[in-house]
């Protein structure tokens, strides 16, 4: 059977790959009394003299929402809230699986931005954070911010700030094992949508100073016309020298590569211009260049999306524990600070003496990784004073 | 400890009383390649072409949404969402523990009926069915009906349906061990919120003839003013003579008396002025006549809502079965038919020869009820041509 048909099979036998069970015993009268009525009473009315203890109470502290509108589902483009569902069930099982973490899947029915923020705030409450998925740039961005401002939990669109975590994450490590300075590189990321725009943030916040986004047109620079909301904001930190010109100028001398755009953009000419080149080509399922092109351009670490070559940048690595340390202290937010953390510490799971250019970022199997970004993003919230109770190490 | 502090301690102890799991291994790259990407494509793209096979391929097919606006919660009425949610939990414990029906607890941070359903419909695509849980009269009815316009799959609002059926059933053995003679039966229903309504409107759907709804101010009868959508619907086929007067006054010569109102609103005096009385006294968790003492007044079958005496009225035996029907046959809606098939079928789970006066309605814990319901709703479904998929035995 090849692949395809065996995907379909195993999904038809499984039935869904969530499900939600019971975790209290119901098979007595006794037993009614308490999870049921008259005893449910009592944790209702604690709840209504303080929402907040609907973390004790309820599922709420370990409970994600994984929400999509179906507009940009993986490579497929915009097939539709309920032919989603696959991918969002898919990523609850990897919530699970991965961190301990509850992920339900929901898809909301509309295309418009003020309909879809409405629908999620409303039934937001019982959650204890949001995890928003495949949904077209640049309605993404707005959805996501306008979110952040009228709910009190963790709002994080995965396709943006997953990848661009997992992203600073192998950079760290590359340029560590490469020998190159923080500060003074040039970073070329090709792609400027939601994720593109993400990894431009991101790596700023962590201290590449030089960051130049392309996108179909070429380099982007401080005025252009047509930008939408989430590249003018890159563009005003971006570029800082108004460059103008087409990815293969951008490529001239730079220490990296990030591309989230399309297969076979990049040529080996192209890395030989750059400057030993870091080339994480993340198109799926066929990057901006292969791998053993990019060596012989001259490339030095290269990173893919893909789990048959070395470096795979899986933000498998990223949510699960993101989410298992918001959860853990109540934040009421993820901010910058937090992102910054799950970047360093993803990285810092390699050990400095096992860093080799073929292996910057961990497996995405590694148990470690989770764990770690879960200390590391609950501590940052701490520190950032947005947790709701004092931080204790997760194990 | 006392009862109220052990349901506190115990709901602490759970953190939440569902759980969602995975139920697809991803251990391996391999594994992640058919549950996540590359392979979950294919279904998605399968459901993008025929949206009904979300049934088949994602947990639409098993999978039930249990959403309450936290306005009518138990006995302690608005106590908002985040409130209700130790309920809506325990009602999802049920739905898996009863009839393997996984369902998930949603709250609605609203109180204008669109807005209710606009944000329901909006996320409805996922699931199989609705079960809209303590959401206070009159809303609820015009949530219902709305929601029943746009949505494909079946909407149940327990609080009237669920406790219906229930009544109806056990009036149907009620009416057996006594010896009447249905349709010329007189039936008192006291309490014209969400439960009496639907009460009243599924006993005239089974035959009883002759219904007088009672509410504080006595009799309802057709034009009186300060009806709300839900009694005045009723008003138009129940009270056919145009009675007016007392609920004492609806008492004297009825067959048949049903509350769902407040505790001790009925004397064992007025019971005396029945006819052989059947006495269902329902209000929780003290009914409108202690059983002792409506036997003295002469009442022949008496049932309440409590586990502590015979004949038990809990809506437990008809929402896990009634949804494993609908979910079976893939049901689009419903239907009056349905809600009746489903009483006759709890009904018939005892035996004629095992009725008696302490046992018209099978326990809340008789493992038959949920099968039996299942199957004659799907049945019924399919009669109605309102399934999507043939009916075949469910074991």
């Amino acid at each position: 059977m090849d692949k395809k048909q065996l995907a379909i099979e195993k999904h038809r036998e499984w039935k869904g790959k969530i499900e939600v069970v019971s975790r209290v015993d119901v098979k007595t009268p006794e037993d009614l009394s308490i999870a049921y009525t008259p005893g449910v009473a009592e944790p209702c009315l604690l709840i209504a003299e303080d929402e907040e203890r609907a973390y004790e109470f309820t599922r709420k502290g370990n409970l994600v929402a994984v929400i999509t509108d179906g507009t940009a589902v993986l490579g497929l483009g915009d097939i539709g809230p309920s032919a989603g569902m696959p991918v969002m069930e898919g990523k609850c099982a990897l919530f699970k699986a991965f961190a301990d973490v509850d992920a339900f899947p929901i898809c909301v029915n509309s295309k418009d931005v003020d309909t879809i923020v409405q629908t999620i705030a409303l039934i937001s409450k019982s959650f204890g954070g949001i995890n928003l998925e495949d949904i077209a740039a640049p309605r993404c961005f707005e959805i996501e911010r306008k979110l952040k401002e009228v709910c009190d939990i963790p709002i994080f669109h995965d396709d943006q700030h997953g990848t661009a975590i997992v992203v600073g994450a192998a950079l760290l490590n590359a340029v560590k094992v490469t020998g190159k300075k923080m500060g003074e590189l040039r970073v070329v990321i090709n792609g400027a949508g939601a994720a593109g725009v993400a990894i431009g943030k991101q790596l700023i916040s962590m201290g590449f100073g030089n960051i130049i986004m392309c996108d179909i047109n070429g380099i982007i620079c401080e005025g252009d016309e047509n930008l939408n909301s989430g590249q003018e904001e890159i563009s005003h930190i971006s570029n800082k020298n108004k460059e103008h010109g087409k990815l293969a100028d951008a490529l001239k001398g730079a220490d990296i590569f990030v591309g989230v755009s399309k297969p076979k953009l990049v040529t080996k000419e192209m890395v030989a211009t750059m400057n030993n080149g870091i080339v994480f080509a993340m198109a799926n399922p066929v990057p901006e260049i292969m791998p053993d092109e990019a060596k012989e351009g001259g490339a030095v670490v290269v990173g893919t999306g893909r789990s048959d070559f070395p470096n795979q940048i899986n933000n498998v690595l990223v949510f699960p524990g993101l989410f298992k340390g918001v959860l853990a202290v109540r934040a009421k937010d993820i901010t910058e600070g937090m992102k910054v953390a799950a970047s360093h510490a993803i990285a810092a799971v390699i050990p400095e003496e096992e860093l080799t250019t073929e292996y910057v970022i961990p497996s995405s199997f590694d148990k470690r990784v989770a764990l770690a970004v879960a200390n590391a993003v609950a501590k940052e919230a701490e520190k950032e004073g947005i947790s709701r109770i004092p931080y204790t190490e997760i194990k």
